[in-house]
């Protein structure tokens, strides 16, 4: 029962905001970047949105003594803008591209350029296992009429899938991002309380920062105020999650962020603020056994609690597929009447040509620019209708995915008033904290 | 150290060849492979390119008495064609898509739209829990001048990648499908050597089907001869994989293949043939600890052979970089032709018009219909040079991912000649027979 070891961990999160030619100053933020890492020597650093491989080799170059171990995860056309930096060797990595991640005509927005996914890290931290993960979620630019909204849920819910399928080895997790979800939003409570991962803002011992944590906020010279309303101070959408296993406990003795500016600098490293853990491991030689009993005391409500989130999410998605639906139907019924009105036009063109032989009433000008025009709606129609299939199925199977995990859930919780069902000692938990999945069976 | 539990499962796997419409005797195919598997009653069946819901669904109604539990995986534009079918409860699934998969102009080959993933399904079998997973990798169409070669072995990759990081936690893992690899190919090799996956066919106690295991044979009647050519009498290239846990034992007791007719039936099942092994656990007492010489004693080598493994992958997948950047640089250089061609054209019909006044020397058909042509090129090469770009992206992704691989494997067996690194006894395996990566560290 007792302590046998305690392993401090500092880990730095930020989205810093790293296109390049467009985001302002940004070759000017990478060095103050660079120039605090160096100093700073968190254990663990994890990046978003560093665009472009050229910035992220020369983080690399200009932190090879403070942190020898690194990796930049590729994605997408452009990249998926994640990269760690690390203290400890990197043994491992693995990264999961979501399966829905915007639309690739919403090129303004940009997000499915990014080709957004979730990076995953095995470090060995002294004897410890940590598994780190990094992610970036699809922005949500309209909160009140949010179309993205069923692809962010559902980019969540492969989160905790990856994290919990992932994870069962560690002896610690660690998850830093944008998550471009606000704390209580839906997508949250998914990855919360399916996973067991703590907010280490909610969980730290202490905390300076801005008001409420918040990451995004409109004191930040970068920001455009209006962009944040109705949340006139700002928002909170970038986190550090964490959690222990079976054999070790984790707390946050400490957190901080970043507060719109940077001392001794004209502007602050990035339009989000950075937010630094510091996370304590006790590992101790309590065995699996000991410690379910008080897991099981609360596991029956938990399970209840993500009963209700995960029917919540799956009504989302139903929403989102219901949308691409219609979306795929608009851009069938568009490509019938491109190819009908081609016809039309072969038609006009053709019967007075085939009955009176040379003359041409139809422009020829006209004629070929409508043909044109004929062609070019069939061809984007046919991608979109494509795409949207695509879009269909990703959905579709995360709500078979959703609907199976609710009635496992709802087994389980038929289980817990009366005694155990007859296969629940038999087998221990993965190997974790207590979240709501891994106690039983 | 006494065994005290012993389960039995038999798994089957199967290529069933249902494009609908397309594929000969699709329906009465799945009428057979439906009472079958009904009659059979397998504990887990793991089937590939069920490329329709409608049969998949057809399937499930018809087996639910046999299989109760079942799950299909949805992705791509078509789907990806994989479904298990279950006695015993299934409790999670999760999807994960490989990043490369074919072209999607290459539309005989039909790979892209398949939308070619890994599915898993997490299901309790009495006491214990296993983790099933099924694949079906891209074809190979020409063995000689595989283009689709550094996309395999990325797919072998990202499997092996999927199983061990999602395995850790199972007391038992099955991996069936149909690979398109021959036993010793790189890939095979590979997923393996790193997942310390064994093939049912290598060890199991009896064997009754074709000869060498073979699952593409010359004897079906569905199978083109020349198609297999040089391997007259056919190929090994569907499998049955398995390992257990450090408190599990797995034994495969007898494997069976069809053999390329149904008695009693005119046709078989499908072009492959189907495959049934008996798998039995031995559930054991015995500690990791106990275990752990036996496991150091082999370790050294297999990592040496990882080494070389994933080495031999890497330059798979440098050659493969070489050839997109290839394409992607005649994409470019098309594209840059095409706009030129535009230009030009432009400047022909512009200039007299602009110097001349109202005489247009162009003829007006042809100046529309090359028009046509270079926009044609023009986006064509776009989309292209887009694909293309992806496909770099997850190549070197792949890439990185191996060199760090092979650095970190590199580091461990440093350590082996000599007494124990200072970090090696401390953290016990992650639960798993002896893979080569999973003892130390």
């Amino acid at each position: 029962m007792a302590n046998t070891d305690s392993v401090k961990v500092r880990v730095l999160s930020l989205n810093c905001w790293g296109i390049r030619y467009l985001s302002k100053q940004c070759p000017q933020r990478y060095t103050m970047i660079g120039d605090m890492l160096c100093k700073e020597e968190h254990d663990i650093v994890l990046l978003q949105e560093v665009w472009s491989e050229k910035d992220y080799l020369s983080l690399k170059k200009k932190l090879a003594c403070s942190h020898p171990h690194s990796h930049y995860f590729k994605s997408g056309v452009i990249g998926s803008g994640l990269a760690i930096f690390s203290i400890h060797r990197i043994h491992d990595t693995f990264l999961f591209r979501y399966s829905l991640n915007g639309y690739p005509y919403m090129a303004h927005h940009g997000d499915w350029f990014g080709g957004k996914a979730v990076g995953m890290a095995v470090l060995n931290i002294g004897s410890l296992t940590a598994n780190v993960y990094v992610t970036h979620l699809h922005a949500e630019y309209c909160r009140d009429k949010d179309s993205y909204l069923p692809h962010r849920v559902v980019q969540a819910w492969e989160l905790q899938q990856f994290i919990r399928h992932t994870s069962a080895g560690a002896d610690m997790v660690i998850l830093g991002g944008d998550l471009n979800m606000h704390p209580e939003d839906l997508g949250n409570r998914l990855l919360r309380s399916y996973t067991g991962l703590q907010d280490a803002y909610l969980e730290t011992a202490k905390f300076d920062g801005c008001e409420d944590g918040m990451t995004l906020i409109a004191d930040n010279p970068f920001i455009n105020k209006k962009e944040l309303c109705p949340f006139e101070k700002g928002i909170r959408i970038d986190y550090i999650l964490f959690k222990g296993s079976f054999k070790t406990d984790i707390y946050c003795d400490y957190m901080s962020t970043t507060k719109g500016s940077v001392p001794n600098h004209p502007f602050p490293y990035s339009d989000h603020e950075a937010l630094t853990a510091g996370l304590r491991l006790e590992t101790h030689t309590q065995t699996q056994s000991d410690r379910q009993p008080k897991i099981k005391d609360s596991a029956a409500g938990k399970l209840a609690a993500l009963v209700d989130i995960v029917t919540e999410a799956r009504t989302e998605v139903k929403v989102g597929l219901h949308c691409a639906e219609g979306m795929r139907y608009t851009a069938t019924r568009t490509g019938v009447m491109g190819l009908a009105l081609l016809v039309l036009e072969l038609a006009i063109a053709a019967v007075p040509w085939l009955a009176l032989g040379t003359e041409q009433p139809f422009p020829r000008t006209s004629f070929y620019l409508l043909a044109a025009l004929c062609f070019a709606i069939l061809l984007t129609t046919f991608l979109l209708y494509i795409f949207y299939t695509m879009e269909l199925k990703a959905l579709q199977g995360a709500e078979d995915q959703m609907r199976l995990a609710v009635g496992s859930l709802q087994e389980k919780l038929r289980g817990f008033p009366l005694a155990q069902p007859h296969n629940a000692p038999r087998r221990p938990p993965e190997g974790h904290e207590p979240s709501a999945l891994a106690p039983e069976e």
